[in-house]
């Protein structure tokens, strides 16, 4: 027999780690909830279709694919000898497989709208919290299989919905503890007019890629690339003028107007990151014009959050608006705007830190000691009103010597005791012990549930 | 473009469904927390040869298998083609599929037990709420993607688990408002008394087989199968008075005591049934012998939750006590018992019977309606103070008609709407509209968000 293991870049959550991510999706979910968000789920399989050709080729190769039901069976053999021979001859893979796990949730969400898209509730503001699989190769940080955590309004063009995402980022940082978090924002359309300022908007990508590198190459290597890329030395001189902007965020918005003519995009652009700047008005909302967020189909206003600095975590959320969600399944002109957190980040950041609350890290509150028939007869019925009081608590399954009983209470990191033994029992009493303080006193049964949580 | 779709036999949950499942779980959660079980997650994907052998031959072929990366890709002809050519000759599927979703939770639980053995603290009671697979045919009731809901202690022959176990099915039962259910009780060491009584344990499939049909078929039918399975006539007599045996909890053990012959099964069957039923007491635990729960792996205890019977659902939750949980991962002597709900059933138990909690069927409690800059500015301050509070909250995304913001309240089952307008801003009063009732009433600003919620 071969030792069991789980697949490569998957992971077992046991309690300890179960309960600190819980904490996480529970305190983003509750913020999620009280500005309005719904939640939706979506099966972990999609049919091939939906997902195939959206996310690039590389992407594409990256999709788990199910294996059609039965093709492994020997007796199927004509079936699946067919169903090879097809895909060999490049003419179709679907007699294979016709199903796929997620990849996103943005993909199941497009889906989703586009189905249901008569029977919503526009603009429609859900929330979904849900593993995606990926065949990437794993390594420190990145999983086949993580739980994506995203908010999109869709159906509204107002910048409001920018305004409230800005205030979810900051509410649950704010709960979570992460003082000293930065939410950098930008505005697609601003790159847009750099573009036109640079020669016209062909140049959007070659600009675009090379500057996404600049928090990981630096500004020389970047200047390097717009050369590689084919960008001529004026045209370089005020993308490094553009890099170069600094100050507050109102300084900024001041210098980029001077900088780009005045087009369109750079109007709007700048207008919309004045309205949500200025209407949040948080120190922690920084305008960062070297935020591109690569090639992606963000038309508007940009988010990326980052982590405070004395952990070198980078990116720990973002996201940003878009034209056009469900096109690609058939039903247009739903726009919207949408943010993602990086759950696996910020767990880690909070371990860092050393910020998830104690109380999340307790499991069973109280181990009742088992010191024979009657008296584990008195402690279960004192356990159950203690359960009945919310506190959670186990009686040892067996009687045994008090060592051992001791030493499940603490591997298990359990913080009190009740112990009543033949004495106690005669006597109608108790003794709690409070195992971090190593302190303990004795109280009556019927006092025991308020001694332990006041 | 084809109509987007998803695949047979999967689910989109909107979000009054996930609020309803949420409502379920959560209370499930809650109740095995309270009784000190810890929670666990695995991926979603094992290795193939972790579920493989494990779930008899038909569930072997309704497990989905997830295709090696790069099959599918026509540059991977030659080993695409090495592959299938081992699978059409019976060698391995291992170059066609290494992975597969899971079946259920109780094999990943074994290997997480058996790979982790070492560092865990036994007794180790784990609770497990996470998505299975079954590549069955759809039908009413089944689905391909579900939630599975389990609570397990392993590493404890003592009864004490058997009774925390019905503790927390009544519980649950009755947080969640099931009054009537049922929770039937035997035990495997019955049926083998039984068996034995018939002239040999070797009868005991065929017994359990055609008892396990009692509720469908009916006594003479099962009669009728017990001939075709060989049985003989006095041993059919003997198998008619057992099922017939009725009562209270304790006329069944002295009647059970008084067919079966006096073997160490039948012993300690009816004394396992006697302690867990006197120590928890309870009415709706009953004893029934005709409850067999197939062929399974169980060996002592057996549970079978019924719903209410004014819904015609029948099994709500099952478990019991098995001998071995994780010898196939060599791993021996890890006994353990546990239980598992139909959270699919239970949903659909709780919708015919009304029983969701208005609560659960609210998403956001307060629209703040959007008439002007001014006034929105106004009621976003309101509606933070209002989030501060707790209480779920959204402005409508943009200054539009009355009418159109009502509708979009009344569509999304709001219950409350506040209104202010240029006469209530200048006044610094707003409007709360109980959108229920029809009624209203004017308050000043800074008392707003009191009235709401008390």
């Amino acid at each position: 027999m071969t030792k069991p293991s789980i697949p490569r870049g998957t992971r077992d959550f046991g309690p300890e780690v179960v309960r600190k991510r819980q904490y996480i999706f529970n305190t983003i979910r509750n913020v999620f909830e009280l500005y309005g968000f719904q939640p939706l789920e979506t099966p972990a399989m999609e049919n091939i279709e939906t997902l195939m050709g959206k996310y690039g080729e590389e992407g594409d190769k990256l999709i788990f694919k199910i294996l059609n039901n039965g093709l492994d069976n020997k007796d199927k053999e004509e079936k699946t000898r067919a169903a090879l021979e097809k895909v060999l001859q490049g003419k179709t893979t679907s007699d294979l497989t016709e199903r796929a796990l997620k990849y996103d949730l943005t993909i199941p969400f497009a889906r989703y709208v586009a189905m249901n898209h008569n029977q919503l509730t526009f603009p429609f503001k859900r929330y979904q919290i849900q593993p995606v699989w990926r065949a990437d190769n794993p390594q420190r940080g990145r999983y086949r299989e993580f739980t994506q955590c995203d908010a999109d309004v869709v159906g509204s063009r107002s910048l409001l919905n920018e305004v409230e995402l800005v205030n979810i980022y900051h509410t649950v940082f704010m709960d979570l503890g992460l003082k000293g978090y930065e939410l950098r924002i930008n505005s697609r359309k601003i790159l847009t007019a750099l573009a036109e300022r640079c020669g016209g908007a062909d140049q959007m990508i070659n600009i675009t890629i090379a500057i996404d590198k600049l928090d990981k190459i630096g500004l020389e290597k970047v200047k390097e690339e717009l050369v590689v890329r084919g960008l001529k030395n004026d045209q370089i001189d005020i993308i490094e003028q553009y890099l170069k902007i600094d100050g507050s965020n109102e300084e900024k918005l001041k210098a980029i107007a001077d900088l780009l003519t005045s087009t369109d995009a750079a109007a709007e652009g700048i207008a919309e990151l004045r309205t949500v700047t200025e209407t949040v008005n948080l120190k922690e909302l920084i305008i960062d014009f070297t935020l591109a967020r690569g090639l992606n189909y963000y038309t508007g206003i940009i988010f990326e959050a980052k982590a405070p600095p004395q952990v070198k975590m980078g990116s720990i959320g973002g996201g940003g608006r878009y034209d056009d969600l469900t096109g690609l399944f058939g039903v247009p002109n739903i726009p919207g705007v949408g943010i993602s957190f990086g759950v696996d980040r910020i767990y880690d950041v909070l371990e860092e830190m050393n910020h998830f609350p104690p109380d999340v890290q307790v499991g069973t509150q109280v181990l009742l000691f088992n010191l024979g028939e009657a008296e584990s007869k008195a402690a279960y019925k004192l356990m159950q009103e203690l359960r009945l009081a919310g506190i959670r608590s186990e009686l040892f399954h067996e009687n045994t010597k008090f060592d051992k009983q001791f030493k499940y209470a603490e591997k298990k990191g359990i913080p009190y005791a009740i112990i009543i033994g033949s004495q106690e029992l005669a006597a109608g009493e108790a003794v709690i012990k409070d195992l971090r303080k190593g302190t303990q006193l004795k109280v009556t049964m019927a006092d025991a549930a308020c001694y332990v949580f006041g």
